[in-house]
């Protein structure tokens, strides 16, 4: 079964478009490893881009909406976005200026994406959106009350309309450049784990679990 | 000379007031540790969100334009955008699953991206979009030439209406909660900056640079 997602007019990638990628096994392996997004949407003419967390769980994207609830919740039903997720591998050196640029993996999925009203729905996307940052952690913390979910606002995207773009790999200089007396290479960035700092308040009885003494972001074969 | 900004109905932080911060240091400070900005702006009644490079110039920001220009250049003169910075600096773990949060910055810049047509102001955009990437990098590069520097599309973005956001901390929970058995903190995170890869056609005789082989995103006293 093919898992290629159908290029549309938004989606297609024009600028080096040997770089898009539209198959669902690298978006989503792009969105289970980043875990913040960045929401565009026009209200009253106005677009708002907002950083938030979010989830993936299967075919759809789950938004955390507090950030914007007030804006959104205006938004009757649905709301038309545009969700970007961006991770930045490295800084790409070249001996021409012009040709510097970055090593990096990013998502753009559009889409109308509806708020969740059902109150287990809601309540799987809190898990989802925990599990998402840290797996392991839903089993240990104390769980969401009924007031609780209800002041939080949750949006669900389907992962239709969708593309990846991705650059990896050495600086690409004009031929006759590469003669020239200049460094050139790649700088590989990645977001690091610091060891985790317990809660100052926290029970002196209570030992750090292993899911946050072992935390990477890291997934899979990387 | 007061240097806060004016806040404005968009910029104004509604959503946990307490984390804005409209004084022009911090919202410097942020965009001058960061190098991707997500740009949103909104063509025949879609909203698209692009991550790019960026510099800041004084109390503009300017903005690599080429990810986007296919479709920005169809906007004569200006377009109006939401450009978005975030870092995130730590996971914070609460003892509920409700107040769970990430430690951050994020600025939001509102207005009107004017492209930049004059060729020296091009000229000098290119140099500020490459030191601010990697300071001293500029110097050792072969320079832009006039075919170059026509490929390329910089934006500029008055930094006027704009506010920062900033989470810092140990988790906060409920009081009652702090009694309950569960391990709560923050595990740090930082984008880390690993040894530079030389380009594996790069000529035996040239030696890695100290701005290369020192590189880091950390700015002043963090």
């Amino acid at each position: 079964m093919s898992r290629e997602i159908t290029q549309t007019e938004k989606t297609k990638i024009r600028r080096l478009p040997k770089r898009g990628v539209y198959d669902r096994e690298t978006i989503y392996k792009i969105l289970d490893e980043a875990f913040v997004c960045h929401v565009g949407f026009t209200i009253g003419g106005k677009t708002f881009v907002i950083p938030t967390g979010y989830a993936r769980a299967g075919d759809n994207l789950l938004i955390h909406g507090s950030a914007a609830s007030r804006m959104m919740r205006e938004m009757a039903g649905g709301i038309e976005v545009c969700v970007t997720v961006t991770l930045i591998d490295g800084l790409v050196l070249a001996r021409s200026a012009f040709h510097h640029s970055m090593n990096y993996r990013s998502v753009v999925i559009f889409g109308t994406a509806e708020f969740i009203e059902d109150e287990s729905e809601k309540y799987e996307a809190l898990r989802a959106f925990t599990e998402h940052i840290m797996p392991d952690r839903w089993d240990a913390v104390r769980l969401p009350n009924a007031k609780e979910l209800k002041a939080t606002t949750v949006l669900r995207l389907p992962i239709e309309e969708a593309s990846a773009k991705v650059r990896t790999g050495n600086p690409v200089d004009d031929e006759e450049d590469y003669a020239l007396d200049i460094w050139a290479g790649v700088i590989p960035v990645r977001l690091a784990v610091l060891p985790p700092v317990s809660d100052p308040r926290l029970r002196e009885d209570i030992e750090m679990p292993a899911y946050a003494r072992n935390y990477t972001r890291q997934r899979e074969e990387q």
